[in-house]
């Protein structure tokens, strides 16, 4: 039997997993895929999550995938303007004790896989959990091939749409009607408008675009998400390719021709769930977006997951009973995320904004003198 | 023939009669009320036409009848919290080099009255003007009685509704869908929330309410505005008394106890124009709101008529021809008083505006450190 059992291969299951391996637990890893692997294109990792990945030696290699950007940039989608940045290197980062990186998701996700496999991760894949039942002090995780497992825990990291979430809560996923589509490219073909050490988004209303380089600035990331017509119309096939163009038609040139580079294949349309309080069932607990799926607006949905994971380790060292441990980390986790979860919402409808609001929003962001107040909380 | 003939004998034909007259002109004013007199209930005057007022010796009385308020103050019509704040003695008197006053529109209007008398002003009731015919060097102006005045010049100051008008402009006055409420209360009758030298607007989504004291404080003076909701239904019959409660029904207990001392009988929709260019059509011009109507939000309408009528006495003492005079003033006049029909839309909608934007306009407005970087253009 081993010690903790993760359901979930992705960026917060196996972060969970390393943080239990080298605190001295045995861990096994479930993934339901055939293959470990990401989908997707860039993500920012702040010093809230960068601070965590160095303690745990893994920020180096990372940082080297990937980007360390210069400044963060809010420009207005419509008029192009720049109208507040906070400079991520110097004071921010003395401020922070850890950098701003942007790395591929795909990248960090092959990282974390190899740390996990340094560590005695037991990874599998192709097992796909269904359910797990808990006694007095044994976790029992059923996978949809018939296999069971047993472990003194079960981490649930089973992602927005996670079954494991049903033993505690009884909700479904929140459609904000808004889509993202994704694209990265090689640097030498496309028009950047500006620095690729730059991480930029471009806010408008109903809309925005986020821009930035991966690979030592060998690729373009961006990231387009609008609010869908058709979501609003209440169709059923929504946030497609067709409404792409459309929905950036009142922006500036930049924003316009970016859209070219993005992929029409593929989209992501956005969810979130109500905060709840409790993630314990037994000796399951959930983590990551199992526990508090987010809106993207605030970039945090991998930080909070890494977060967890160093809690929840963090919590297990103690030594205490593994009820007292987990009770520990979900009253210490839950709250945060709450807030960052309402956060991102509230962020996204600043984002958004249209009519006068955008007004009040730009000459709001223009006029601020001390972004930190805005970032301490979530950062430091 | 009398010099001017001015159509109009509400605070702006009487300001441009007044100023006229007492630059050394014969006047003669036509108003179509068998009586002089003011419907309506407090005003404000700031420092852009408090100096005027003084030059010509009329603000002591005004100031007497009136209040010298304190301070200026927004505060959100919701949660009842202060969100700026400016003092208007002081520094603000100082920068201004004039008060700000709020004066019963009635008292004011006396005022007037009594003081074209002195000038010399030939005062006549029960005359509705129709029509203004221009020759090279004189205005007819035709009324409904069949009586014709020559003049060299007619000044229309007939209002929102301006029929001479017609002459420079084929527009008809817009409908904003916001309609105002006006009541005045002796001060022993009333809970203020506030002191009574203290202009307060709370403004809230889609309303607002503004209070102050009249009368060196023997009255409290309100105006209750609210966008109905007939009104955006397509109604014709709209903003009557039975939509006052539930446009209000978000706000606090102060804003929603004070709309029982509002007048139900009588109340004011809300009308402006699209700015125009040209205000003069031969010998005849146009001054206020007959020229430039504006909704009410920086409670500029008075000012701005006290204005024009300084400016056009100053330009008809350089002693050109008539026709340069007209044309000067209108050139002077016309930009600045643009500008504060468009500013006054946009006021009310960062006044009126609801969700995200309220939060963005709260915090925005709390963080202002330099109130004067937004009167400056206006009363300097």
């Amino acid at each position: 039997m081993t010690d903790v059992l993760v359901a979930g291969g992705g960026i917060g299951g196996l972060s969970a997993a390393y943080a239990l391996a080298t605190a001295g637990y045995s861990v096994r890893l479930l993934e339901r895929s055939a293959e470990f692997g990401e989908v997707g294109a860039g993500l920012q990792l702040a010093p809230n999550a960068t601070r965590i990945l160095r303690e745990w030696g893994l920020l180096d290699e990372i940082a080297q995938a990937g980007v360390l950007p210069r400044r963060l940039v809010l420009a207005d989608a419509v008029s192009g303007d720049e109208l507040v940045h906070a400079e991520l290197t110097g004071e921010f980062k003395k401020r922070y004790h850890a950098p701003y990186v942007v790395v591929h998701r795909s990248d960090l996700h092959r990282i974390l896989v190899e740390a996990c496999r340094r560590a005695g991760v037991t990874l599998e894949t192709g097992r796909t959990v269904e359910r797990v039942d808990s006694t007095e002090d044994t976790a029992f995780t059923y996978c949809a091939d018939g296999s069971v497992f047993e472990s003194q825990i079960a981490v649930a990291a089973d992602g927005l749409t996670s079954k494991l979430r049903r033993a505690v809560a009884d909700d479904e996923p929140i459609c904000s009607g808004y889509v993202a589509y994704r694209g990265a490219v090689p640097a030498e073909e496309a028009s950047t408008a500006m620095p690729l050490d730059d991480v930029v988004a471009w806010i408008g209303p109903r809309c925005h675009l986020v821009q930035y380089g991966l690979r030592r600035g060998e690729l373009v990331n961006r990231v387009a998400v609008f609010a869908s017509p058709a979501y609003e119309r209440g169709e059923t096939d929504w946030g497609g390719p067709d409404e792409l163009e459309e929905a950036f038609a009142g922006c500036g040139e930049h924003v316009r021709r970016s859209l070219s580079s993005l992929w029409r294949d593929r989209r992501w349309p956005m969810y979130d769930r109500i905060p709840v309080e409790n993630w314990v069932s037994g000796r399951l607990v959930l983590t990551g977006d199992a526990a508090h799926p987010m809106l993207q607006y605030l970039a945090q949905g991998a930080c909070q997951a890494i977060e967890d994971a160093h809690t929840l380790a963090a919590e297990a060292v103690k030594g205490e009973d593994w009820g007292t441990a987990l009770a520990a980390f979900n009253s210490s986790r839950a709250s945060r995320t709450a807030r960052v979860q309402r956060t991102a919402r509230t962020w996204g409808d600043i984002w958004h904004v249209d009519g006068v609001g955008r007004l009040l929003r730009n000459e709001l962001m223009t006029s601020l003198a001390e972004v930190y107040r805005h970032t301490d909380w979530l950062y430091a």
